[in-house]
Formats: structure tokens, C-alpha cells, sequence
């Protein structure tokens, strides 16, 4: 009788998307295993890769829009609408991402996240009422306010006007108006996947954390500081909402903060949504073993990383699938993962070699470790 | 009840003995099963590293010694007793190998086995009876005559002196004189280690085929192969033994030659040699999972290397003992060794490095390795 194998890898990041690792697996399976049933769940945990993998674990679709960078030049994003038809998942990175800058254009004094808000009103506008947003590898410290203006919130100095994007102007900020909003916003629940916990100000807050990641100097921290605590009293003054020392309000270079503010949203750590919209659990139900993977993987993988979330899902719904990580590159401390219900551990890499060339070749890599293994399993 | 491994694997090449891949290999299983009975059986193919893993195999202790190198200057070479204390094994690559000369040095028209006779006489003189000889990476094209000369043999020219060393000076060999040969040498038996079976001269010969990868010019290549030509009418004049087209003649510049004419040997593969010495077979009757490996596996293992010496053993005392290779590199279609008995092959490699950083690290990625491996039999 044939076996089940659940494959649930992340991406192999620059080699291979997670619906990619899936294929190379099972072809390397059925190679050792040719009547092996494989179930595919393309992971991923809510930062880069989470659209591609929840519309390939749904079968959905992906969409491209122009939208605003986060430097006010218009860049390609893109988002998914889930199998199901009515719910969509965002990367705010792809709007707004650090990748969209460089060494000499960062700046988080100006970039913004109103491409992000772009894309949530674009969906809002389809009809979508469920939106899934990955926050992470943003190269903002807007408070989100851009991400607010795109869907109608007007944020004023003490002439009525705009103020200008980023964060480097909210010390500006005098009036918000809520009078402009797209009347479905209010119907709209978004679902925030962030493993950030940090709240808005303060030393812990977004500025000094994140912020030199974004290119802020210690001058530019301070203002991104004072000016988020400004924003912080006046969405307090507005909309009576208290920002300012929540959980998670300083993910995204606020942008956190700026969600709580302006929309009905939960936040949650990103794997646990990816487990809960792949319906992951009910999959892993018949199965006998469970591959993951990531393109690295090493002791941090236990810090809310997809193969971490797919080895306790395994193990809670069955202490006996045999959970099997391969990777890319085996990292630190990789053994602490064995009391973490991974079961085994496997690199990919067949010997000294380039990290070009090992991206180049990763599928067939992943495709003769799977086959070794499965050969074992036999 | 604990699981019994049988550990046999190659050296890995500037990186590990045999016996410390061995070492390496149960500590990994040893965290992955810490009952886990392990039974070191450290091999080789007759090349490089025999010496070591039969002295290591059987408890044996090494002897090193001054003799004369390929370029007749004095080197230090190595060769071991085994643990019957009756036995010696002895690379002819260690007094006489292609590692003593470089680009500018080598040169197989002065090149001389003279080192090697040498150990196989201070062998003789201890009063070892048998001897085990590998004779891989020669630097010499000389048909033996060096390793001859050091037992006693004379090659004369025309005026009675002896022959220049080297496969330059034997179009002057006259005669052969026997009178003074070592008389313990026909007590003793030599079982040469070798897989070639290339006959002395002709296109096929020693000198056309080796020839190059030791220095030879196509004008070398002319003179050497007309010398060795020359050399064995002599041979047969004087010995009545006829070497130029003996399969495995023109193994080593033709020591395979003279070992046949000027001693009593037999040659056999290698790895059958080092499988019969370590008992290989016999420790094999009572494992579950038998580790091989070696620094590089690829389709070329199947023909006589190490690893599939092992399988093939491993197989032939039970083809339910699970055979699992390990290496340092994965080359190219090694897939066919899985027709070749092997369940199973893993690079050890954790991600883009170095040879380098790789071959430092070796016995913690062996470890690493034989550790998830382990994990998935227990």
C-alpha cells in the first residue's frame, strides 16, 4: 500500500517558491516511491513568498497593480485572491518593501506605505471583505498614515492641508479627517500576519528598532520617535484609540499602529494564519510523514518560522508522523529543532559550491535528497 | 532493544581517516540512538589511506622509514603491521608516489620503485611473510627494476655496471643477474592491490596510458614503451617469464610487471583485498544498518571503490541490511548506485562554503549527518 507524504516547505528564497520546493519534492519521492500519494501545502510564515504560497496552497490567483512606491514613484505590486473568491492576501512589501529602495535612496524621514493602502483599497473595491496583510520588510516609519490616506483618511496640518508623505512630517500633523473614508472599509475585517510585538514608541518602538534597517541616523530615530508619540496623541485625540503602547503597534514602522487605528483588524503571527487559511491540520489527518523546509534553516526556524509551525501542527494532530526538515543550508544550532517535533534534519547541497550555483541547481538538489530519504521510509 | 551499525566507510580525502569517519558517524548515531551498538570497520580500495584504515581495522601499528624517493633523494614513507602481527601492507605511493615530484621535477625516464623495494625488503627482514602492496599513484615508469634492485636483483649494461634508475636507461639492460637476491624473498608472498589491468607495453601500456599524467612527452612515451619492451625479452631471456601482455602489468610504470617476474605475487581488486583482511564479511552477520561513504561518490564508485565494495558484502551476507552512504561531495549520476545495492546516498554538506571550510568541518557535518539519518531508523 502506498504512502502519504504531506510536503509543507517554505520557499527556498531566490531559488525556488514554495509550490516549486512541492514539486521537486514529490518528484524525488516518487522516484524511490513511485505509488507514494503527495500532498502539497506550499507554506509560508506571512512575510515574503505568503501570497504565492496561499494562492498556490488555495488555488487562487495572482493579480499585478501599479501603485506607489514607497519613494512616491509608482512600482509593479502584486496580491492574491485566495481559492475561496473572497479573500485576498497582501504583502505590504510588495507596495512598499525595503527592496524598493537602496543604500542611497532609504530614507524613512519620506517613504510611505500609501501603495499598500492602494492595494487594500483595490480589493476593498472588488468586494473583497476578508484581506490577509503580511507586514513584514517594510522601508516605512509612517505610522501607516500613508497606508490610511489611500483609503480616504485625510491627515492635516494647521492650515488644512496634506501633509506631505512619510514620517518625517507627522509633527505636522494637526487634524485628522475621517469624513473622506471608502464607506466599505467599515465592513472589511483585515487579518495582520506580524510575529512583531513591539509597541510604537519608546525604546523598544519602531524608530529605534527598525529604524536603522530603514537608513534613520540617531538624529532621524529621534524625530521618527517624537514624531510617532505626536501621531499617536492625535489618533488618541481623533478616534480614541490608544496606540502608543500596544503589542505589535510598532511592526512595519508603525504600520501596526496604523491598522489598529484605522481598520477592523486582528494581528496574528503569520504562521498560524498560513496554517489556518492551507487548512493544514485536516490535511496532515491520513498522512505518514510530513517533509518541510526553508531555504535556511537553523535555531531561529523555532521562532515562528513555517517549518516550526509545520512540525507542531504535525505533531499536535498526530505524535506519529515523522516530520523531515530539508534546507538549503543548515544553520546554527540546528539540533534544539529535535525537541521541537522536527524529526530529521537534511541538507541539500551535494558539495563545495557557490551559492550561485546551489540556487541555480536547488530542484534537482531537493528532488535526490528526497529520494534518499524516501528510499529509507520505504 | 538496540539497533547494531556497522560502520565501513573510505577516508575522506584530506579531510578524514577512515577510522575517524567512523568515529565521527557514531557520535552522530549515538545522539540519535544512544544504545545504538556500532561496529568500526575503517576501509579502503588499495589506494591511498590502506595502509591506515588496515592498521586501524585490525588494531595494527604503523612504521615509518627513510628511503629512496622517485628522484632518488631520501623521503620518509609509512607502512603498517597488521594486528596478526604477520602481515604488512605497504603503499608504493608513500616511497615512490606521484605526491614526491611536482610539475617542474617529474620526469618518468629517471624515476625509481627503488623506495619501494626497500620497504618490502626492511618488511622481509623483520620476518614478515606476507605482505600486502598497493600500488596506486605511482610516480615511476621503470617496470619494477628499482624495487628489484633493492631485493637484490642486478640489471647490468653491456659491461657489467649497473643500469642508471629510471625507464630511461633500460634499452642498456644485458643482463640480469639473480645471485644476489635477498634469499628470505621465496618464502614470501605478495598480494598486489590493484585494479588496473592494463598489460606492460603498446597502446594500451603502461607508458602510453599512465605515461602523460606522470610527465612523459609523446617523445617519453616512445622511448619508455620501447624500453619496457626491451626490458621484458630480458625478462623472458633470463627468467623464462614472459610480462608483456600479463593483464595487470602495466599496472604502476609497470611494477605490476616486476612483481610478477622477481617475486611470488598475485594480484587482486583492492577493495576484495581490504574486505577479506578486515573480516568484513563475518562482522556483517548481526547488523541491522550498514554506513559506508567517501569523499566523493559518483557513478564511478561502481567500479571498485570502497563504498561499493561494502554494499556489495553487505548485500551478499543479507539484502535486508540497509546500505547508506555518506559523502563530502555528490557527483555526477549517482543514482546508479542505487542498482548497486546502496539504499541510500547523503551529502554531508550544510550549505555554500569552500572545500576549504568544508574539509575542517568534516566530522561535525558527518556527525550532523549520521545524527538525522539515525533519527529516521530509530
Amino acid at each position: 500500500m502506498g504512502k502519504t507524504f504531506l510536503l509543507a516547505p517554505d520557499s527556498f528564497k531566490e531559488s525556488m517558491t514554495a509550490k516549486e520546493v512541492c514539486v521537486a519534492m514529490e518528484a524525488g519521492i516518487k522516484r524511490a516511491i513511485p505509488d507514494a500519494e503527495c500532498i502539497h501545502v506550499p507554506m509560508a510564515d506571512g512575510g515574503e513568498g505568503t501570497v504565492q504560497s496561499l494562492v498556490d496552497a488555495t488555488g487562487g490567483t495572482l493579480v499585478t497593480k501599479e501603485v506607489t512606491g514607497p519613494l512616491h514613484t509608482p512600482v509593479l505590486a502584486q496580491y492574491g485572491i485566495l481559492g475561496d473568491g473572497k479573500t485576498a492576501v497582501i504583502e505590504m512589501a510588495s507596495a512598499s518593501g525595503i527592496h524598493h529602495v537602496n543604500k542611497e535612496t532609504k530614507n524613512p524621514l519620506i517613504t510611505t506605505t500609501f501603495g499598500t493602502g492602494e492595494l487594500i483599497r483595490e480589493c476593498i473595491e472588488r468586494g473583497i471583505t476578508d484581506i490577509i496583510l503580511g507586514i513584514g520588510g517594510s522601508a516605512t516609519n509612517d505610522g501607516g498614515t500613508g497606508m490610511a490616506a489611500a483609503l480616504g483618511y485625510k491627515f492635516l496640518d494647521k492650515d488644512g492641508n496634506e501633509l506631505l508623505f512619510g514620517g518625517g512630517y507627522l509633527n505636522e500633523l494637526n487634524t485628522i479627517d475621517c469624513s473622506h473614508v471608502i464607506p466599505q472599509l467599515k465592513n472589511v475585517h483585515i487579518l495582520v500576519a506580524s510575529d512583531v510585538t513591539n509597541p510604537l514608541c519608546g525604546e523598544n518602538g519602531a524608530s529605534v528598532v527598525f529604524g536603522p534597517q530603514k537608513g534613520a541616523t540617531p538624529e532621524m530615530i529621534q524625530i521618527l520617535d517624537r514624531n510617532l508619540r505626536h501621531y499617536a496623541n492625535k489618533v488618541k485625540e481623533y478616534l480614541g484609540i490608544d496606540i502608543v503602547d500596544t503589542a505589535g503597534a510598532g511592526a512595519a514602522g508603525g504600520l501596526g499602529a496604523g491598522l489598529l487605528a484605522f481598520t477592523h483588524s486582528t494581528m496574528k503571527k503569520g504562521i498560524d494564519i498560513v496554517i489556518e487559511y492551507t487548512n493544514l491540520k485536516e490535511k496532515l489527518k491520513a498522512v505518514d510523514y510530513c517533509f518541510t523546509g526553508e531555504g535556511g534553516i537553523d535555531f531561529q526556524t523555532k521562532f515562528g518560522k513555517a517549518p516550526y509551525g509545520v512540525s507542531q501542527a504535525a505533531k499536535s494532530v498526530n505524535r506519529d508522523i515523522k516530520v523531515i526538515a530539508l534546507a538549503g543550508c543548515i544553520g546554527q544550532d540546528v539540533e534544539v529543532l529535535y525537541e521541537e517535533g522536527f524529526d530529521a534534519i537534511f541538507g541539500i547541497v551535494p558539495g563545495a559550491a557557490s551559492i550561485d550555483t546551489l540556487l541555480a541547481q536547488g530542484k534537482e538538489n531537493l528532488a535526490r535528497t528526497a529520494e534518499s530519504i524516501a528510499r529509507l521510509l520505504k
